[in-house]
Order: C-alpha cells, then structure tokens, then sequence
C-alpha cells in the first residue's frame, strides 16, 4: 500500500463525523471480517455461535458450517430486532389473529395449522439482507455481520395461500400485513412489521411449524414463522401472531425507512449523494461462500484439497460455480450437486485442486445464476447506506506447506 | 478418592512390565480420551482431524461432528494399516481381480463395475473395532482412539452377489477372500486380508464407488471398497484389488491373530488370565455417542439445551436411546428420528432439557436395540487384550452458568 493510500484509508475508517463526508472515499467495500471467534456460552437450543448481543439475540454462524447442504437447528444464525421477546409460548394454546379486508375473521390455532392443512415442506434460505455488512466503507449502522448471517432448512407448513383462502378474502384485499411477538421497550417505538403486496403471493409462501424435522428453534421463530423463499430474512416475520389483510399499502417503519435500497439501476449511492428514491430489499441476489477451508487453514503442497461451499440465488437457480486461483484471472468449473434441493436452496459445490508450490494461496469462488447474473470482485460491491445485499466474490488464504 | 485407591490406579496405569501381571487389576474401564486437540495440518481431501500419523493415516473426527445423520467425506475418520499406500491410482485403468473358485476368473473394470451391475445405495454406520480403545485399562496395544473412529455415509456401489454371480461359483465355493492395495514395507509382513464366509453374503454387501454423491476419498478407500453393513471396518476393505474364492478358510494373520475377542459368553478376559479361544470381532454391538454438548461446554440455566447424537448398532435397529442427568439412576427417553437412513446407518437423537442450577451437570446417553441390547455403564464394560468393542454409556459434562 502507498502511504498515500494508507491516510486516506486511515480517513475513511476514521469515519465522517471528524473529517467532514466530503473527504471520503465516495464508496468502498472489501471483504467482511470473518475471524470473529465463536462465544464461549452457548443461548437456549443452541450450540455456541457467533454472539454480537443476547438482547436481541444476534448470532451468526461460523464459516466452516457453509461445506454442507443443510445447516442444522443449532448452527443456524439468528437475528432479532427487539429486545422483548416472550420467554414463555404454550403451543396448545398459540394461534395466530387473521383479520382485516377478510370475509371470516378467525383465529387460526396452532394445532388447527397443523392437522386442516395440506403440510409442504420446502427447503429455502434464510438470509439477512445485511449478511457480510462489514465489508462496506464507510461503516453503515447495523449489525457488522461477517458471511454467515444465513443458513438454508427445511421449512414444514401450511400454504400461506391456502389459510388465506379459508379466510376468504374481500375484494379490495391488496397487501398481507405480519406481525409477530417481538416487541420494543418503548410502546410507542414501532413493531417490527412487513407487510406483502397479494400480487405477489405464490405457492411457495408458507407458515412454518417445523425446520429441519424439529419445531422451530424459539430463537428462529417458535412456533410459527412466515417463509417467504427467495426474499430476504427481514420479510420471514418470527413468532407469527397476526396477520391483517389491508386495502392499501400500510405505514410500516421496517419497510418504509429500513430494509430499503436505492431504487435505480446499481442499487448504490454515495454518502455524499444519497439516493433520494428506495426501495425495499425484497429478493435475493446471487451469492456464494467457500465453507471449507477457512482462512488460515494449513494444507500439504502436492496433496489435493477439495474445496467446498455452498451458492444460491432468489430462486432462479444456480447456473455454475467458479473457481479461481490466481487472484480472479482465470476461473475454473466446480462441480455442482444434483440440485434436488430446489431452486431456493444452498447447491452445494466442491472443487479439486493440487497446491504445486508452498506459501499462501488463495481460492475464490463466483456464482453465476441462469438469468446470468453473476457475482463482482469485492471491492466493486457498490456502496449502500444500509450496508444490504452484500454478493462480493468470496475469497479464502490457505497457507501450503511443504 | 480414597488414598489406597489412587495407589491401585496409579500401579494401574504404570502398566504390568514393572510391577508384574499380578498386582494389576484384572479389568477395568473409563471414558475413552475425549480432548485431543484437532491438527493443524489438513491431510489429502479431509479437513483437519485429530491426527495420530500420517503413515499410515490414523485420523479421528472429533466429538462435535456425531450431531448430525450423516458423516460429510472431509470429517470421516481414516484408518490404515499398512505404511505403503499407493500414491496414484488411474480409475481408468483400475479393476479388481477375480480369481479361485470360480469359473469364469476375471478382471472387472471400475467402469463395468458402474454400468454393468444394478447400482444401489446403503446408508452405514462404518467404525473401527477399536473405537474408543483408550478407554480400556491396562491399555492394550493399538491406537488409542477416542470415541470418533466411526462414520455414517451413503454407500454407493455393484452388489457383491451380482459380481460373483458374473464369475460363477464353483460347487465348493465357501469362503471369499479380500485384499486391498495397502502393502506392507518388509516383504514378509501379511498383507492386510479379510475373508467372509459365503454363507453370511447377503445383498446388502456391496463393492461401493461412491460415497455421500461423490468418489471416495483416498484415504477411505478410492476407488473402491467393500461394504458390509453391520461389521466392524476391519472388514470394508480400502482400494479392493483382489478376490479370490476358496474352498477352506484361508490362513490370515488379521483374521487368524488380530480383530480378535475372547470367544464365552461374555466376549471378555482378565490380563492375568487371558482366553484361549477368540473369535473374529464381526457384528457391532449397541452403541450410541452425544454429539452435542461436548465437555466443557458452558450453557445458561434455566435456558433449553437440546442434547444432539447419534445410536446404531449391527443392524437390528435401534429401539429406544435414554438420557440421564443423574449420574445414571433416572432415564428419560430422547426423541429419535424417524429412521428412514435405514437399520445400518445413524439414528439421530435429541433430548430437551433446562438446567436448574448452575455449576457442573452431567449427561449420559444409553442406546437400546430391538433385541434388547443395551449399552452398559463405562466402568462396566469388560475387558480384552485388543480394546475391541467398547460400547459404554456416553457422557459429558457441561457447565451452567448463571
């Protein structure tokens, strides 16, 4: 690095409230920070994570767990908006409220879900729209998240169409509002809420009352959560308690000032010039992460080394996997799995590569879906205020010794 | 413990070439040894493992990977026997040799192997007859394995009956012997064998190419391996080269001298009075380990920790596993999958439980199989010169914090 360079990174780290935003950089991200260590303790029903708070509970998972297809209950991360959360939910008597632009307001209980329902089972992501956050420069305000703010299951459950219909719907119904049993300290803070726009209602949308063979873990949702395959996690309302069909959008603070991009072509902007029109982050772009190895991972020179990971989309479907090993100058094919997962769910990939000389190397990966969408380099992730949606070609350094 | 008590351990663990065969106690058991650190140092194709030697490649999975139903390629333990193992082996050119009694001797390619043979697939349990050996005192001779020298994968390959049916049988056809490519340094030294007696082939026996989707690793047997469900992995065969059928069991050393447990009723021996009559070890016995927690892991009270594992045994099926917090007097029942891996593979446990108090809690995990086996307590487990079948009540010890 020149010293030049050097001042004006330390400037842009420094942040703009010192230095005045006009002398930052317009925009720049590099690669999340990904060697935070693992908590000691471990929360309820969960192994130890990645702790960033217990107040919510922010926990993300660690690298090594994205090798595999299916990330289990208890490596999965999580991540809650508001301190409140009930400790205590009876399932024999949880039911969620539907109400609103509907013909037969009701109480949908838990059991009733369950047993006057068909049950689908759908295997999809789950993604923070902020995963990898702390790539961005200058910082945005969040959670600074490294790449494991995800995870993909098996979500059991009824149609969300389907309990909508035995509602029925009037026909000035447009938007689908969810709420669940998070809640601020302050009452007059706003709820964490989303609504849907029914236009946009498919079969895939599901209420969930199981992932991965198990009831929700209570710090993913217990006992109900909404599954929206595709779009990011911020739309998957925990702990489902209301839903309120509307006629018109509703006011919404999460949706309305959070959880938005710019709405042009780039999705960007720069601190010195916001983008006056957003829009909501909704779905996902295409992604990948290497799960094995991690950085630092030390590896025989002359012996194969079998990378593998995990890449996914919002649905599209996942084209082909690129591995490159000299610094993203040439790329070579992974092979990918069968992909019977589903079009919402991690492909895994693996890659077969001899190190022919000793010291560090490094191995990216780069997902292209079949609309051709593909991954940038990190450092051309173009800059957003919220720090959302993240898609930076992932990038591990092994040390090969002799 | 007592004064005299920590004398007797201490003379114990000392060993019997000091202080003379006598002064031993007869047998005794514990936990195997559960806190060898994982290397640094990944080997071909694995992650890094707990490694005991790289020639031959000794590694073991650690504790925290048996949460899960199946066993991923780059965590599954290895085990060899023999320093030599070739370093290249061209699955173009390869194929296993048929040859004794039979009438048509012959070399079936890997690649006939794949098209010319119905291809099926079997989830199993794949562990070594001395899993968990360090727990044994006085300490038998072998690797001192702790509790991960085993795996579950999905197996993929030709039949054994359809392959020996291709060659025929001849009328006096009784035993079938298997050699793999592992060689030993010195000439003279038996080469790695096993044979099976053609009465006990059943169709679940397999020659497998693929394991988990994909080849098998090197250093489980590449390019293929011999598969029999329900035995000990002294008999899956690595790199299987040679068949050769005969009439009489033939003369093998790992058959004849090693692998071996006392042949009575209770498969058991004392270092001062050692069996005279000994039996291949064969079948595994009821078995079970927690995946999750893992000692030492600190979780809050009053806060759900979901206990995660896995139970098999020879393939009976598991009936029930238990789980106590009391050093073993009370048992309550864990939560099983639902057993679609089949009756050779892993059946997933988990157990709920919100501790009370802070400070050390301990947990045990008993398995029962349908035939009503069961696992006895640690200390209970009866003793044989190879450490072979340790199957004791699995325990760990967490820490509650406030």
């Amino acid at each position: 690095m020149k010293r030049r360079d050097f001042f004006k990174k330390a400037a842009t780290v420094a942040g703009s409230a010192a230095l005045g935003g006009s002398t930052l950089l317009a925009n720049e991200t590099g690669h999340p920070v990904d060697n935070r260590k693992v908590s000691d303790i471990a929360l309820p029903q969960k192994r130890p994570l990645i702790t960033y708070s217990d107040r919510p509970p922010l926990l993300e998972t660690p690298r090594e767990v994205f090798a595999n297809a299916i990330t289990p209950n208890d490596l999965f991360f999580v991540r809650w908006h508001m301190p409140m959360i009930p400790t205590y939910i009876n399932p024999h008597y949880f039911s969620i409220s539907i109400d609103g632009e509907v013909k037969k307001p009701m109480k949908v209980s838990l059991k009733s879900l369950k047993t006057e329902f068909e049950a689908v089972e759908i295997t999809s992501v789950l993604q923070c729209g902020g995963n990898s956050r702390s790539a961005f420069r200058p910082t945005p305000s969040g959670i600074q998240w490294g790449p494991g703010a995800m995870g993909c299951a098996k979500w059991k459950g009824a149609r969300l169409k389907d309990v909508l219909a035995k509602v029925g719907l009037k026909p000035n119904a447009a938007w689908i509002k969810f709420n669940g049993l998070e809640k601020p300290v302050y009452s007059k803070t706003d709820r964490f809420v989303r609504a849907l726009e029914l236009s946009k209602m498919h079969d895939d949308i599901i209420i969930a009352y199981e992932m991965n063979g198990e009831e929700l873990p209570y710090l993913n949702g217990f006992p109900v959560r909404l599954i929206l395959p595709g779009f990011y996690s911020d739309s998957w309302i925990k702990m489902l308690s209301d839903i309120t069909v509307t006629d018109t959008k509703p006011p919404l603070h999460f949706m309305d000032h959070a959880y938005r991009i710019p709405d042009n072509n780039c999705e960007c902007e720069t601190p010195d010039h916001l983008a006056k029109k957003t829009k909501p982050i909704e779905e996902m772009n295409v992604n990948s992460l290497i799960g094995y190895p991690v950085n630092g991972t030390k590896v025989r020179k002359d012996a194969e080394l079998i990378v593998r990971g995990v890449a996914f989309d919002g649905g599209h479907g996942i084209a082909r996997v690129e591995i490159s090993t000299d610094g993203g100058t040439g790329w070579q094919a992974a092979s990918l799995d069968d992909g019977k997962q589903g079009k919402y769910a991690y492909r895994t990939f693996t890659y077969r590569l001899t190190p022919d000389r000793t010291g560090s190397l490094s191995i990216m990966a780069r997902a292209t879906n079949t609309k051709g969408e593909t991954q940038p380099f990190a450092h051309e992730v173009k800059w957003n205020r919220g720090g959302y949606k993240y898609n930076g070609i992932d990038e591990v350094a092994v040390e090969v010794l002799s």
